[in-house]
C-alpha cells in the first residue's frame, strides 16, 4: 500500500509515526491531511529513509537544498560535502540536479547518504543521455522519459519534479504572442519542453503520458512534485497568463494523482514582486485544492545576483507566512554559476531563516518559544545560551571570539551596554 | 535661514536643487514635503556637503550605515575604510557611533570624508566623557548634554539622535511593572536614561530641555532624529505599551520641532514579528503627522545572530514597502561584536536590497526599469550587461570568473540552459 492508501485505511505507517514525533500534529490530522492531499510524506517504498518528513498544512515549513554536478563542475566528493553541510544547517530534503559525470552513480551515492527525502528532475537525465549519445536533445520520446522515471524510482528516489503543466495550448499562445512574456521559460525542464513542442507540434509528453507516470509513482510510492516550467523568470513576467494557466493545470493534475493514490505537491515561482507574493500563495491554495506549495524563493528583485539568498529569504518568509509549505533554497550563486560548498551553506541558512519566520507567523509548534529563549539568554548576557540557540552556533561563536578581551558585554557597546544598564549592573 | 524656513518662503536652496537632481520630485513637492515635515534634508549650515539627501515622502528609500569605534576596537583607519566601503555600496548617510579613542578627532576626520549626511548620538559621548573623568556615568546633567550637542553641531554634524521620548512616566510604569517587558531597553541611550531617571527620580533631561536642544539645532540647522530608546529588543516585546507611548510622544516632539523651524524624523524598531511590521509603519505615520520614519531593521526573528543582515532585509523590505523612508542597516555582527569591514559591506548591501524592494512597491522613480533591464540582459545572456546592472558588480564578476571555461551559458545549466533553449540556440 502507498502512504496515501494507508491513510485512506486509517493506518499509521512507520513513516507517519516518525513524522508525528517531529510535527505538532495528531495522528488524525496527519491521516486527514494525507487523504485530502494537503500533506505529502515523500517516501520511496524501496528506500530505507531514517528521517521521513511531512510537508503541508499544519507542519513546520520545510526547506530543500538543490545539489548536484554539471559537466564543468563534476566532483562527487564535493557533492557529498554539500549534502553533509545542507543537513548540518537544517535542510529537510535534498534534490540532486546533476547533469555532469555518471548521473546514476552520483544519485545512488547521495541517496545512500541522505536520511531525508531525496528528489530528482528526470528530464535532465533524459536530455543528458541524448546529448551523450550525440542525438538531438529535442528528439526525446515518451519511451525515453518513462524509462528514466522508472530508473529513478527503482533507485529509491522519494520525489520527482515533472513539468506536466507546460501544455501545448500555452506553448502555442506564447509562440504566437497571445501570451506576452519577456522570458518564456527560465526552467530547464520547461524550456526543453517548449522547444520540443515547437519542433514536434505535439502535446508535452509529460502531460500526455501522465497516467503512465502515475502508474510508476504508485508502484514505488514516489511523490510527484508538479514542476512550474513557466514560473516567471523576472518581476515583469510575474503572475501572468502563462503562469496562472499552468498553475490551474497543476491543480487538475494534483487531483488526478490523488485519485490514483499518488501523493503530489505543486511547485511555484520564481521572481515575484513583494506585493504579489501573498496573492500567489492564496491562488495556488484555491486552484490546487490546498496541495502543498513548494516555492523557489520567491525572489523579490532581479538586480542582486550574488545575493539572491537574501532576495529569496525576503520572498520565502512572506510566502511561508501566507501559507507556502516548502521553500526551495536559493544560493548566492544563483544566476551566476553552480554553487560552492559555502554557497550551499549560505543558501540553507537564509532559507531556514525564512521558514522559521513563516512558522512564527503560522504559529506552528514551539516556534515562538525559540525566540523567547534567545531573548532571555540575551537579557542574562548568557553567551553560551545564545550560541546554543543560534541558528548557526559556529558563526556566532566565531564573531564573539573576535572580541579582544573576555568582558561580559560585547565590543559593540562595552561599558554602555544597554543590557547591563537595565539590569542595574556597573 | 534653515532649510525649513527657506521652504516656508518657497525658496529652493542649493541643497534642495541638488536633491531634485536625484529624486523623482518636483520643486513644489519637495518644498511642500519639507514644510509639512514629511521630508527632511539633513544638512548642517557649517558643512560643505557635496551630496545632500532628502528622506521622506515621495523620495527613494534611503539607507544608513553605522560606523565608529569602541574602546576595544579603536582603529581610525579601519573606520575610514568602513566609510569608503559604505559609500561604495550605496549608503545614503553615515552615523558615527564611536565610543572609543578620541571621539572628537574621529568624528572630524569621518565628517571631512563624508559627502553624504552624517549623524551622531551625543549621549554616547556624554557618557564616555564622564567615564573617562572617572565620574559616575549616571550623574550627567543637562549642562553636559547640551554642551556635547552644541559641540557636535559646531563640528558640522548634519543630524543627531536624541532619545527625548523616554519619559519619566514610561520609566515609572516599567519600574513598577504596569508596563511589562522582557527587555526594558536595548538602546544604549534609552537604557542610560532609564537608569538616570530611576536614580534621580527626575524627568529625562532630553525631554525636559527639548527647547534648548531645538535652539541649538535651529542655529546650525541640524536635523533631529527622535530616537526610540524603547524600541523592542525581542519579538515578545514588540508593539507594546512602552513602545507606543514613546512613539506618541515622538509625534508631539516632531510637531514642536516643526514649529521651531527644525527638521526632524522619527526612529522606529527594532525586533518586530513579520505580521506587525506594516502596522508599526502605519501607526507611526498616523501618530507622527507623516514624519519620515527611520527604522532599525526591523529584524523579524531573534534566533539568527550572525545573519541579522538577512533578518533585517526581510523586515526592512516590508517596512519600506509599507511606507518607511529610511532603513538603518544591520550587519551580520549585530548582537555579537563591533562590525568588521566585511560586515559593513554585507550590511549595506542587504539594506540596499531591502530599500530597492521597497521602492519597487512604492513605484518610486525608475526603480522598476532597473529590474527590467537586468531581465533583458539575462535574456540575451549578456554577462557584461548583467555585471553592470548588478547591485555588487564585483561579486557577480567573481562568481562568473569561477566558471572553468568561457562558455556562453553558466556552469549551473550549461547545455540545458533555459535561456538558450527559449532563444532557439544550440
Amino acid at each position: 500500500m502507498t502512504q496515501l492508501e494507508s491513510a485512506r485505511h486509517g493506518m499509521l505507517t512507520t513513516q507517519m509515526k516518525k513524522v508525528l514525533e517531529q510535527e505538532p500534529l495528531t495522528g488524525e490530522e496527519l491521516l486527514s491531511g494525507l487523504k485530502e492531499g494537503t500533506i505529502v510524506l515523500p517516501w520511496n517504498n524501496l528506500r530505507d529513509l531514517s528521517t521521513p518528513k511531512a510537508i503541508g498544512a499544519g507542519c513546520y515549513t520545510k526547506i530543500n537544498a538543490n545539489i548536484g554536478t554539471s559537466p564543468a563542475c563534476n566532483d562527487i566528493d564535493l557533492e557529498r560535502e554539500k549534502l553533509r553541510v545542507s543537513l548540518k544547517y537544517g535542510a529537510d530534503t535534498l534534490m540532486d540536479l546533476s547533469s555532469g559525470g555518471n548521473i546514476k552513480e552520483i544519485r545512488s551515492l547521495l541517496l545512500e547518504h541522505s536520511p531525508v527525502p531525496f528528489g530528482t528532475v528526470p528530464i535532465y537525465e533524459v536530455a543528458v543521455r541524448r546529448l551523450r549519445e550525440e542525438k538531438d536533445i529535442h528528439d526525446m520520446t515518451e519511451k525515453d522519459i518513462l524509462e528514466v522515471i522508472e530508473d529513478n524510482a527503482r533507485d529509491g528516489v522519494d520525489f520527482i519534479t515533472v513539468h506536466c503543466g507546460v501544455t501545448l495550448a500555452i506553448a502555442e499562445r506564447l509562440e504566437t504572442g497571445v501570451y506576452k512574456r519577456l522570458m518564456p521559460s527560465v526552467s530547464r525542464g520547461g524550456a526543453l519542453l517548449l522547444r520540443w513542442m515547437r519542433e514536434h507540434k505535439r502535446e508535452n509528453p509529460f502531460y500526455e503520458y501522465y497516467d503512465e507516470i502515475l502508474a510508476i509513482c504508485k508502484e514505488y510510492d514516489v511523490t510527484l512534485s508538479l514542476g512550474d516550467g513557466l514560473r516567471p523568470g523576472c518581476l515583469k513576467d510575474a503572475t501572468d497568463q502563462a503562469q496562472i494557466e499552468e498553475l490551474n493545470t497543476l491543480g487538475e493534475l494534483h487531483q488526478r494523482a490523488l485519485e490514483r493514490d499518488v501523493q503530489s505537491m505543486v511547485e511555484g515561482p520564481g521572481h515575484v514582486p513583494l506585493s504579489e507574493v501573498k496573492m500567489n500563495v492564496r491562488l495556488q491554495k484555491k486552484l490546487c485544492g490546498g496541495a502543498p506549495f513548494y516555492v523557489l524563493g520567491p525572489i523579490v528583485t532581479d538586480i542582486a545576483p550574488g545575493y539572491d539568498h537574501i532576495t529569496a529569504a525576503i520572498g520565502g518568509a512572506l510566502a511561508g507566512a501566507a501559507g507556502a509549505d516548502f521553500l526551495c533554497y536559493v544560493t548566492p550563486a544563483e544566476h551566476l554559476c553552480l554553487p560552492s560548498l559555502e554557497d550551499v551553506k549560505e543558501g540553507v541558512i537564509a532559507s531556514k531563516i525564512a521558514a522559521h519566520v513563516a512558522d512564527l507567523e503560522k504559529g506552528i509548534g514551539d516556534s515562538r518559544k525559540w525566540d523567547e529563549e534567545m531573548a532571555v539568554a540575551r537579557k542574562k548576557l548568557d553567551w553560551e545560551g545564545m550560541f546554543q540557540l543560534a541558528l548557526d552556533s559556529d558563526k556566532a561563536r566565531k564573531y564573539r571570539a573576535l572580541d579582544t578581551n573576555t568582558m561580559k558585554e560585547c565590543t559593540m557597546c562595552e561599558a554602555l551596554c544597554s543590557v547591563k544598564q537595565t539590569n542595574n549592573e556597573d
